[in-house]
């Protein structure tokens, strides 16, 4: 018998019913009184001067309500990061799919025409795409006041590396590529907003950091925070995508101009020209091992695309060049990351962060130096793996740690050593691994942790309020079932409303895989305190002291004498009465064990805890195409213990198929101008169930001590691995390594021709 | 300078500006995705057995979504007081509009061409429209198991009334009637309902009793409480009537049906015929009193009308037998009310709530002992009226009593003893007093008071819960004048969410002028608490004692040195960080100091406290065509404290209007078959601006010990004694009493001409 009642134990989504049956309210479905559909009217040019915008034509057109450009905009410079943003173009545009001007009509067909009477007079310049080529001194400049397009510059160095380097048995050395990928949502980002006459507005948005965009986006309107109100519906996919975006912000101004709601979704066209697609990075690595396979100095150089403004590609190079340093026990590591602007998309968020780009080079990289010294690659990993209750060369405090068991456990599941051994021809088994953080305390200065409310009113429901955001993954049943399993109530009573700045608590968002720990405590602590508040009625109505009681399954009860008892919703029935009709309100929240990192050594510890991961692919090259298929994938990840066991195989097998994707299917091209070729998913190709072979996942589940009943996140270690995870496969099965992703049959058969050549 | 920042002061509503320019998203405007539209079939019969209905041609109307009649529906007997409802007419109709059938379809049109296409055969039943008569042995029963149409039976008696009448210097006795009036609020009933796939109902609507609708709803529905959520959007006023109506059970069971969002408005009609109008009384009085003008017994007999389904006429029937009672010092009393089934309406809640209708009774009579004493009626007043910490027959404990005050600046301010003593012909002064209470601790056995929650986030917005209702009376307004005030900021900063049953505190409702003082005190708890939270923080930034630490005007700062301070909203961030997200939630409630009325003698102190007043009326009678006009008009009210001086004479101009109506224009007028000839307001006229005079509002101030900053309630006081007062002056101008409302001008003319005759 489990410990738990309710808690690591597998159920549906709660709202997976809605889903599967088209009843659920996403943002593209709400509507309100008087409503207007906007349209965004893009750049066809990926850098040019804007001499004149003709709007006079649109504007007269019947059903248009409003017409936008920059001079309608507050003309405020901003951004979350870095304030490179407006929200239109201020009279230059700086990517294929900038925003120019946007309509709000009565209709999106209306809305649509009004785009094309829109005249614009562009003067066209030059452009740069490439990052590197975008340092170089004579580069156009993406933004006239950022010399060498350098948006960002990230350094961190601990020990001696040139000294550990030169003193090494082997140092491999490398450049690698990743490259730009889209996130690929199923519901393309957009938003509703609505102005009152105060000038409040309120935003319903798909939003990953209902909190954060607040924040930004107020600075943005020039207006003080209580006058925006963001309201987070049900959403299709975010993966990192969905947080701030001018898509939003020109809603607003456009409801702002019309003076009715306006409803503004990407079509699936503007998402791909003008989302938040992964940063792509060049990475050399220089890393050094003893002869005996302990590995001694890293030496990374990133440049990474920010695209034509800054998203969150510095910080997100920043986390390539360190994340994984807490993976192994590096003597000495150093690291420079470049954020580069370039006439693209502005890039950011992408499930793994940073970490997935590095960690993909790190573990190639491990691959080559174990076969150099003939070790196995599962070995090599045993021997230098961080260790529990270790600290790690960045200061991280590493508790539970469950590294060790998904390698053994994830080599036994995948017979590694037998399939190692036994090598077919084209057939390769590769391995890679893992760490990464439950929540990042370097993300905000002032603030770490999670908070939640629980109400309990007279008719005995639960409802949790939380500060996050459930993008699909499953949070609300996460914390449902942590609620349910600390009051002792069925899961079926509980109800988790949407995130409403107005109602909820603060939260920082979901990223950096916190959602877990950080709002499951939130709402565990939370659930502590309206159980306390239920308690003491329920004490009194057995006639017993408070500590006394328990509650399991919806009764509560005398631990010394179960049989005496009275159910929960009567309980709460009479906690109404007793307080004149004020529901019991559970508020609670958690502050980590974390520390804000030295600013120049960026010592410290970020994140109360530690999720770490194995993962093995097994993969057939098919010689004549190049074509490779992966067939069995061993997915082994420390989760602490899984709250929702299902839930977390779902996250696990959802990272892995989009860690196939990028590996080996999805690319956004340009062409010479700079222009997507592919936007769209007719030619820009994501996994589908017949290029994903079961997905085979193992919960490793250390208990954290940090976590709510023990749990550690798992959105980002489930795909961070699979990239190396594969083309170690494929190395494995070709000795041929391609080093920029993605690996396509055409680049394979390449490849393969090559090799053919040099044998004959 | 006043004590008070933002209490005792004058600001428009602060829902005022949305509504002035149509901002304001009433239930009508709402909208859902997919939503449906509803209407009712209604009887055209006052009474009649259904023979058949034959719904399959409506059905099959393209855009028609559903078409339920009674075996769609649960079939369950419920109502909120006796259980003799159903959702659509179980085999029988038993008023003109009683519902038989209704339809959902894709827009009004097509529900409205349905409903025209659904066949039903009835068979006609001989009905009964008067009470009076429907008691009489033969009458024709509305229910079979309900005999001698007899819907309750109440009694009261205190002292020996018999002896005290028998020993008085003078009884009078009379006959009077009080008719049935409609409440004409601008937003006809109406709802939104929407289930989801748990088959949990989400209902919007615009009600006074949310929480108290819920339960007999889910009773109607067969369903557990925690599976009804009630939402309740600005609505357009309610003055009673807007408390449980089966137009929200057939929305219910339309969307159930049709699987889409429902929403049904009343048209004007249908709300005429199937709202729930004032309950109609015959009123017997028997009033004694000594030589030198003290009052001595009372015997009262009511016979009123509960038309064909029991709303709340019962416990109105049961107000109007003793409220008035504890308005003077009476020595004996003694009452019994038969509320009565009749083919009509159901009647229900109006403003007054009984004792509106028994003021006039007592009021008029008053006036004619004054006058058979040759007494100054204002002086019989004063020489009778219940003072100040007095416990009245009822045992009700009157604190605070603005009464002899009332009475003194009424007819100082409308100069009563010059004007009764010069009388003018046909001109004339009239003067009635009245009592309320201010909550009814009889309305429910397990609970009385009120509750709030007040949350702070982050960004120093202060948000308001409570779980009554505002109407349009200014609750919202009121509640946060309270919270600003307790907490120390500006007005601006509050906001008042609309009552949610899965939200806000669980509330009586907004009836019995309870708002104020029950929902005022609970959010003023509730302030208390969260400025506790904030004080604590605050005293931290500022280095001090918690208790020595005040906030006034958004400011925080030091009693000892105001200059030392910090603002608000920094006081909300930092307790927001402090406590890692979650906001500062206050939860208060306040449970008055009442009783419980004695089963039997009904005595026990109902309300925690007991507003008075004294209205004085001036009219001209136009001796040619029995036209009255009301020429001016003095209230005075005793309302404790007056939280928004400004919303409190709003109160009381709309209680004058809408009694001067009653009294003179207003009247639900039926055929010989009980059908309602005026269903619209081209033929029941109500008051417009040109019948109205200036209304002179007097507010006293008497300052309540239970009242939030001393305020009681003044809903209903504002009306109650209006009907007397302008009857008592159409008596002193013309020297006729007429005893049955309304005194129409026909009614007047053809008295004038009877004592014309008399004189010829």
């Amino acid at each position: 018998m489990s410990e738990f009642d309710i808690v690591n134990k597998s159920y549906p989504q709660i709202d997976g019913l809605n889903k599967a049956t088209g009843k659920t309210e996403f943002v593209s479905d709400l509507v309100l009184p008087n409503m207007l559909y906007g349209r965004v009217l893009r750049s066809p040019y990926a850098h040019a001067r804007i001499d004149h915008i003709d709007i006079s034509k649109a504007k007269s057109l019947r059903g248009v309500k409003a017409v936008i450009t920059y001079d309608d905009t507050p003309r405020i410079k901003f951004g979350p990061r870095s304030e490179d943003w407006t929200i239109l173009a201020d009279g230059k545009v700086r990517f294929y799919g900038d925003e120019v001007a946007a309509v709000a009509a009565v209709d999106e067909d209306i809305a649509e025409e009004a785009l094309d009477l829109i005249k614009v007079e562009y003067t066209e310049l030059p452009a740069v795409f490439d990052p590197v080529e975008a340092m170089k001194p004579d580069a156009p400049l993406v933004h006239e006041n950022k010399e060498n397009n350098l948006a960002a510059e990230f350094k961190i160095e601990a020990g001696d590396v040139d000294q550990d380097l030169k003193n090494s048995y082997f140092v491999y050395k490398d450049r690698f590529y990743t490259n730009q990928v889209y996130q690929a949502y199923l519901e393309p980002m957009g938003a509703l907003a609505s102005v009152d006459l105060s000038g409040r507005i309120t935003l319903w948005t798909g939003t990953q950091i209902p909190n954060m965009m607040r924040i930004t986006y107020a600075k943005a309107l020039g207006i003080s925070l209580d006058k925006l109100r963001v309201i987070v519906p049900d959403y299709g996919g975010g993966f990192g995508a969905k947080m701030e975006n001018n898509v939003h912000l020109i809603t607003i101004v456009l409801a702002q101009k019309a003076g009715q709601p306006v409803k503004l979704i990407n079509t699936r066209f503007d998402d791909f020209v003008g989302g938040n697609p992964r940063v792509a990075m060049y990475i050399d690595i220089k890393l050094g091992v003893t002869k005996d396979g302990f590995i001694t100095g890293k030496d990374v150089h990133i440049v990474g695309t920010n695209g034509a403004r800054t998203v969150y590609a510095p910080v997100i190079v920043a986390t390539a060049c360190y994340r994984p340093d807490s993976l192994y026990r590096f003597k000495s590591v150093r690291a420079i990351g470049h954020t580069v602007y370039t006439n693209t998309v502005p890039t950011s968020c992408f499930r793994g962060f940073g970490n997935s780009q590095m960690t993909f080079v790190l573990e190639s990289a491990l691959d080559m130096i174990a076969e150099e010294l003939n070790i196995d690659p599962a070995e090599l990993r045993l021997k230098n793996g961080i260790g529990e209750n270790e600290v790690s060369i960045h200061g991280w405090k590493i508790t539970s740690n469950g590294l060790k068991d998904c390698v053994l456990l994830a080599t036994k599941k995948a017979n590694w050593n037998q399939k190692r051994k036994k090598r077919k021809f084209f057939r390769g088994i590769g391995l890679a691994c893992c760490n990464h953080v439950s929540g990042n305390r370097a993300f905000a200065r002032e603030f770490d942790g999670g908070a939640g409310i629980v109400r309990i009113g007279r008719d005995g429901n639960v409802t949790v309020y939380y500060g996050e955001s459930d993008m699909g993954q499953g949070q609300k049943t996460v914390f449902a079932q942590i609620v349910a399993e600390r009051l002792g109530v069925p899961l079926d009573i509980i109800t988790v409303e949407q995130v409403d700045t107005d109602i909820s608590p603060f939260g920082m968002g979901s990223f950096a895989t916190r959602g877990t720990l950080m709002g499951g405590n939130g709402v565990l602590k939370a659930a502590e305190d309206a159980f306390k508040q239920l308690a003491a009625v329920a004490a009194d109505m057995l006639q017993a002291p408070p500590d006394e009681v328990e509650c399991k399954k919806g009764k509560f009860f005398l631990k010394s004498s179960p049989q005496k008892s009275v159910s929960f919703k009567e309980v709460a029935e009479m906690a109404t009465f007793k307080r004149a009709g004020a529901p019991v309100v559970g508020v609670g929240f958690y502050k980590p064990p974390t520390e804000l990192p030295d600013p120049k050594t960026k010592y410290g510890n970020i994140s109360p805890a530690y999720p770490f991961g194995c993962h093995i692919a097994e993969v057939e090259v098919d010689p004549d195409t190049g074509q490779i298929t992966v067939t069995d994938y061993v997915a082994a990840n420390d989760i602490g213990r899984a709250i929702n066991p299902m839930a977390v195989e779902g996250q696990i097998q959802g990272g892995v198929a989009q860690g196939l994707g990028w590996t080996l299917m999805e690319n956004m091209a340009l062409d010479d101008k700079g222009k997507l070729i592919n936007p769209d998913f007719l030619d820009y190709v994501i996994p589908c169930v017949m290029d994903v072979p079961e997905i085979k996942p193992i919960l490793v589940e250390p208990v954290d001590p940090e976590g709510p009943y023990g749990a550690k996140g798992i959105g980002e270690p489930a795909l961070n691995p699979v990239m190396a995870a594969i083309t170690n496969a494929i190395y494995n099965a070709t000795g041929i390594r391609i080093k920029e992703l993605p690996i396509t049959a055409e680049k394979m058969l390449k490849k393969l021709k090559e090799m053919k050549n040099k044998i004959k």
